[in-house]
């Protein structure tokens, strides 16, 4: 399942990863008793499905969850002293920052799926993900401060989702945010009851699978690239998406579906 | 009343225009029955518009608003379905584009005033607009997902506006939102009841008007410029605005009258 | 204390400095019958005092709170009719700038500590600072467009900490913001009871000033500057400043001390 050498293997596969539905994959962080911390292994594992899901154009839309009392731990400690240099640091945090842009630049949308505990890097994945929802007893937080290892490769998904007081808070508290609030900051969409949350991120995935898959595509990959422009510049670029998104067959299909009020019936992307 | 062709004519007038009171313009969306879509007329309308407000100096303050059930529903469907074809699409997105960097570059403040439902274009155009009052009972989507046309130059201005979950959640989900969540997530600055709409705005209008043209309109152009460079370049830019404003005759009247105790007399711009 | 001319030269030095408590500075503007207003002679002191601080390894947090009944007024408008001309605006905005700018490049976090009113650069100061608490009394403005100078830099800090209609609604009204309003549009962090002010300031200090010196300077100075690089860039340089925050012996320390279930000893920075 994985590319890279597991250093800290576990038992079972540190992602599982099922279809509850047509055309949505679950995928599971699954090391429960590290509270899913982001061993290498895990990273490849995850890495290496994305890689897959990216290509899989029947796949729609992606829920990340977690087993066990937590969602993300953040990076494996215990790994990280089991093999200290630069070499080393410098890979680990190239096989992290290059997961984390790897959900930003996968086609279909991600939802995270928060139960329990999400910090540091457990936070920086609920922060790159492009939805989010959350069982009302998580909570997030990016601690690094404590450990004298400052959260920066988590503060870049982090300060692109909150206001900057509010990342300020948290990374130099390193404090424990309860989900209302990581809800009122804008951190995550919803908050709901932890019997709800299945059912909360299904419903989001649902929604998006039934959409052109196409259409969803093409507006993800322009949303992030909009948004590093200046204002002139980004709408010539996105009047540019828009033109090619009219040209293409679903925008027709779904233009005279609408006008004719009936269901419009998408092609694959 | 405009200069482009008017495709689709429409009986009367698709945007009107009274002067509620001195220095206060009010633009009103006119295809009532069509929920005041974006016809090339209508774009061409209000274009025309801005264009003459931008060079009456009598002008202090401006209000977007809109006839019959609804704010605006964005472009006009069948009128881009009767016109296919790249070229037709690309004349459409610059036309749109430009009028909502126009309200941007208006020296005057402007001010939506939504009732009923904004979406699509019409969400872009409220979130293009300097301020924002909403009926308790407007309600706020990008849509276009759901019609295989992602709302791709709607989120230039929306994701301007609200943070990433936010935005992502209505252009992936296409779903309605209720005016109090467009408020809390900064959509719109006010909800207000029906029957205090009109007020409202005006309001907002009122305060603006009885400011220094001068003064809003140097501060307005400063606002949107600093916003796009790095802090250092924003000081060194805001700095030498500040000084042009300070030497301007406005700023002398209005510390003076400030220290003196009594009503300012502002010259025109 | 000052090394620049004192125009409006106050009775008592116009900032004070006192420990409180080990590794916290807390700083007062003390031109209370001026409200703190910012004299050349006022920020000329809190400078001198920002870049002592800057040097002194045995300070980690520094608060900045005010005397009198409001928190800072912005510039001492008498101060600028008594000596007017481009020479003198320029040199004022700069040496302003240069301050707002000296808080976000300082290596210690620093606390706003907000009662009465802080406006025009008052209202800059607070957000340019890391954190800021506030009584529930406070109230925060942008007031200059009401006397014919709009406050371009205060905007430049403000509309990096607020979103945009709501940094517009504060510019061109001028009005007053309730504690409670600032706190939900993320201007501040925390709205206290006055009398818990001391303690909400000093509690967010405390936790910051038992941290790793060089771990905090180390994540604030990066926070701002991958604030302002597109994604794929801001990760390239978050990873190397973990990379080496790694390598450093206070991350070594920290781990083991976490792994290990003890406290953590810090070296300085």
């Amino acid at each position: 399942m994985s590319a890279a050498p597991e250093l800290h293997p576990d038992a079972t596969p540190p992602v599982l990863r099922d279809r509850p539905e047509p055309g949505i994959v679950r995928l599971t962080l699954n090391r429960p008793k590290a509270y899913n911390s982001l061993s290498t292994g895990l990273m490849a594992a995850l890495q290496a499905e994305l890689d897959a899901i990216h290509a899989d154009r029947s796949i729609k839309a992606v829920i990340i969850g977690a087993a066990g009392p937590g969602f993300c731990a953040g990076h494996d400690l215990k790994e990280i002293r089991a093999n200290p240099g630069r070499q080393h640091y410098e890979a680990l945090f190239r096989q992290c920052s290059l997961l984390m842009q790897s959900i930003v630049a996968l086609p279909q949308p991600v939802i995270a799926r928060v139960h329990g505990v999400a910090s540091a890097a457990g936070c920086q994945l609920v922060a790159s993900c492009d939805l989010a929802v959350a069982a009302e007893t998580a909570r997030f937080a990016t601690p690094g401060v404590n450990i004298g290892l400052f959260c920066s490769t988590p503060m870049v998904a982090l300060s692109r989702n909150v206001s900057r007081k509010h990342a300020m808070e948290m990374l130099l508290t390193g404090e424990l945010l309860e989900a209302r609030r990581a809800e009122s900051i804008g951190l995550i969409n919803r908050v709901v009851p932890e019997a709800a949350l299945d059912e909360a991120a299904l419903g989001f995935a649902r929604t998006i699978a039934a959409k052109s898959p196409l259409t969803v595509k093409t507006g993800k990959e322009a949303f992030y690239r909009q948004l590093e422009m200046p204002l002139a510049q980004a709408y010539d670029y996105a009047s540019r998406v828009m033109t090619e998104n009219m040209l293409a067959r679903d925008a027709e299909e779904g233009i005279d579906a609408f006008i004719g009020k009936r269901e419009p019936h998408w092609e694959g992307r």
